[in-house]
């Protein structure tokens, strides 16, 4: 716990959020728990329906990231490949898992329907996984090793997330500070630009609104430490004073 | 034009939908006017504002697709660095366009602001690329090769590709058939990977819903030819007859 900087990455799994066909809500909510427990989501690919570039994205990320979290790709059908994918880029076995099979059969007799070969696939992980449970729809994600295979539906996904997240190791939250400013980016730009490098541990975004005809900026400063988010914050405060003085004199809007 | 394979990627380039700060609109229209068009999506990026991952990314999908579209850092402040990233990754200066110069210099005179050099910065594109009107806030986006470069703020976006689109060799488009489908996946699954595999042209999905405690399906059949979509169809409407006939004996529900 508490290590500084811990990595993830994430991989969308779906022919039909390359179509359009379905738009993606699972990179957002990722993004967001991420950043409120202190790990640092670094990057997203979205690949389609196919073992040969799940293959190469999982192991590509997993060697690069700490943590991987893929949605998509896990139910009875015959597009759902997600378990061999991974199973092929771990280089073992898809089998079932004795405890997803346990659970799937049971929950399949208690609903009175054939437990098909179809839901049958739902129960195939790699070897050497273990299972995240799923409160909604029971099918279990899986983690192997350092990636975590979770459903694409969003409330599925999001009830496998809460599952997996007090698992991992978080590091030192980011803290955020959102400093409104009602310039737009261009005349604050370069001023901004060397407040960022003289306050390195700290990472300043800007994003330009533009509403009822205005333009206006989110000066947004991140970092580890509260210290550096302050001392940022003062210079971008003296900044927007200054401009705001020139604009009451006239010299500029 | 009417290849029947073109390809494309996209690159979303930004801290703030990493850190889910800001939610992305920009993949779900892209892939929208993709299909529309019929140019294959394959894949997308999310990377953050680091020069490094914007080259790599920029030059693995360059070679690996048709055309590369990105979105977003091609504002004014310092965090914005798509420009001198796309230079980099084709290996020439990032410079003033002098197009583009103009341009901005005469809208921010007309608006009686300053031509900062943070505005300045929205005039620069890797040298030899042509530029994309941005007919909303005018800094351009450019084209360098097979890579579009355009604005993260969506409505900027869209306007950018609409400029976009009628320059695209385009594919045959993809026809798309959606059956509906009162069975869960589990009970058609095993069935509709057999048709699948009668059917190599084409793609057939399907997408669980859950809704008022019930399970049903939508399967999706993409293809290229009418035929070949009317064929498959054929077949699983059989098996979905088939299913309810079985489903009013009551061999199954």
């Amino acid at each position: 716990m508490s290590n500084s900087n811990i990595t993830a990455a994430m991989l969308v799994i779906g022919d039909e959020i390359l179509s359009g066909r379905t738009k993606d809500r699972n990179i957002g909510h990722l993004a967001d728990v991420m950043t409120t427990i202190g790990v640092d989501l670094r990057e997203v690919r979205i690949v389609c329906d196919e073992e040969s570039e799940i293959v190469e994205a999982v192991n590509t990320l997993r060697g690069r990231y700490n943590y991987v979290f893929t949605s998509g790709g896990i139910g009875p059908t015959h597009d759902d490949i997600t378990a061999e994918s991974v199973s092929a880029a771990f280089g073992v076995a898809c089998t079932y898992h004795p405890e997803a099979y346990a659970l799937l059969e049971d929950q399949y007799a208690k609903m009175d329907l054939e437990f098909t070969t179809a839901r049958k696939r739902m129960a195939r992980t790699p070897e050497g996984a273990s299972l995240i449970a799923n409160p909604v729809s029971k099918a279990p994600g899986f983690r192997m090793g350092n990636v975590f295979v979770m459903a694409g539906v969003p409330k599925i996904m999001q009830a496998m997330l809460d599952n997996v997240v007090p698992t991992l190791d978080t590091g030192k939250k980011l803290i955020s500070m959102t400093i409104p400013c009602s310039h737009g980016e261009g005349t604050i730009g370069e001023a901004l630009g060397e407040i960022q490098l003289q306050n390195p541990q700290t990472m300043i975004g800007s994003y330009p609104r533009f509403e009822n005809g205005n333009m206006s900026t989110d000066i947004v400063v991140r970092s580890r430490e509260q210290s550096a988010i302050d001392t940022a914050a003062d210079a971008i405060n003296n900044l927007l004073a200054q401009l705001d003085q020139k604009r009451q004199s006239g010299i500029q809007r």
